[in-house]
């Protein structure tokens, strides 16, 4: 059996560390989002591959809830003592050298498909990772000043970690991602699944950038039959992050059926949560068959369970 | 009283943490060698400059002999995890701060000068610090390979820090030094000087890229009464480092003599230890006045002694 899941970076990482539980790593492909990464202090960070990566090579912090488990921030520490502009990005020790790496490799002409394998290979991850493409493509957040009222056109990461998701959006765009091409593996990838996977993410900055890239939406609704989608909306509000601020923006209403509306065309089956199971009917008025189950990952053990259900949910 | 000190690293820094207890930080600028800077992973480094910095911050970690104190290298051995192949070069986690905001800097545009400003001025360093050059000047180590006798092109930090000097050297070449200017600032500073120190350093990889930077050279020797050194060789040895690999490489005899010889033409006085007292009559014939005493820093306490003799020293 040949998997595919798009991946943003720590639902998706907490969700596909249950799947590994019950599909052979080897039969997984995890296509990453890059329209997160930033620029900071002139190294280039990948929150979402460095996130999954880290998850499937249980190096993740679960208590932070991002980052690498024993970590510590002794060079952030000294950047901020600096007055260092980006130092507002916490970045760890062991971090650090995931993007020092990573923005060597680059500089010297890696493509960001070879950084992605290499970071991988080093946590033991057993699983494919490929990033969507080895273009840059670049989310900025259109948004207003919760307190002055100025308009402000700000990275994800400006947006959710230095300014705290406060401002009220206005919009989301993808920069550069017309001109994206898939990196090499991406459309095969997609093409050769026998299970398609959306993972509990942020349908609009997490997998939004994903499924923009030039082809790649068309190749997953090729799939429909065999796509699985997991709502990260639960009763109404995300599970985590801010999806809540940026649904609205783009005109998805914040529900389990607003989540599978930013799906539209591509979705096989679409699974919810017990607390969601009135939307249902909705939901499958508009061709989706809806598996209801508990979706929420306490541990591992929930992920996995999550799997089996999303698993046994190819048609 | 306006002190000029041309420096190397960590001889250089010791002795200087000396001056500025019996002279006003204020007073006191110091002119630093960049040739060994070398960029690891991406980063530039710059051995040097830092070393006095720390030195004069009272940041460095007198024990190890190089680095920041209290450091970790937590950074360092993960790139060694990864396989990284500029791991070889330790980097520790408080002092990679340093090296990733100078890079960010430098690709910013900012001048080798004003990244050495910024990070003294971290280290509230009161003596004022200043690249000898802004310009890209790199010291290579012609050598034979110990084992293999192959013919290698060694940067100084490869030659010294990776391969551990054992390579029989067969010269020294300072590349990019011939269309490299004197930084802002460096020249006047030379010719105002009431007193120019060279502190007991590497003549030949330390003070030598500085005293080839075009027109420096000549600027201290029209200083030449005002100009005092101190050896770094003593009893036929350097006290640190590996001087006597390098000095009968450019023909310099590895004795208090030899060292004075790669000053020809600049010194005014040469302080030289109790050790190599017999030396005094080669030396004095050279038309350079000699001075003896205990010369080696075992404290803050002797490098303070070791700079009242060099203030005393000026004619």
């Amino acid at each position: 059996m040949k998997i595919v899941a798009l991946a943003g970076g720590i639902g998706a990482g907490k969700f596909l560390r249950g799947m590994v539980r019950v599909a052979p790593p080897d039969a997984l492909t995890v296509i990453l989002n890059v329209a997160d990464d930033v620029v900071v202090h002139g190294l280039h960070v990948s929150p979402d591959p460095d996130s999954v990566t880290y998850w499937l090579g249980d190096a993740f912090d679960r208590e932070r809830g991002w980052g690498r488990r024993d970590e510590t921030f002794r060079a952030t520490e000294e950047l901020r003592a600096f007055g260092a502009p980006d130092a507002w990005f916490n970045l760890g020790d062991l971090d650090l050298a995931t993007h020092v790496l990573r923005s060597a490799m680059l500089r010297e002409g890696a493509t960001m498909s070879e950084v992605v394998t290499r970071v991988a290979a080093r946590f033991g991850v057993g699983a494919r990772l490929m990033p969507v493409t080895d273009d840059r493509v670049e989310t900025r957040i259109d948004a207003v000043d919760a307190r002055s009222g100025d308009r402000l056109d700000l990275s994800f990461q400006e947006y959710w970690v230095r300014r705290g998701a406060v401002d009220p959006v206005k919009g989301v765009r993808f920069v550069g991602v017309t001109d994206s091409r898939p990196a090499p593996g991406v459309l095969e990838a997609i093409g050769d699944a026998d299970l398609v996977v959306l993972p509990p993410s942020n349908p609009v900055v997490s997998l939004g950038p994903i499924l923009a890239v030039p082809g790649v939406r068309a190749a997953v609704g090729e799939r429909r039959p065999a796509v699985v989608g997991v709502s990260g909306i639960v009763g109404g509000a995300p599970l985590a992050g801010m999806a809540d601020k940026l649904m609205p923006a783009v005109g998805l209403e914040v529900t389990a059926a607003g989540a599978a509306a930013a799906y539209d065309g591509l979705l096989g089956s679409w699974v919810i949560d017990q607390r969601d199971r009135e939307l249902a009917g909705r939901i499958e008025a508009t061709g989706v068959r809806v598996i209801v189950t508990d979706t929420v990952m306490r541990d591992d053990d929930a992920a996995e369970r999550l799997s089996s259900v999303v698993l046994d949910a190819t048609i």
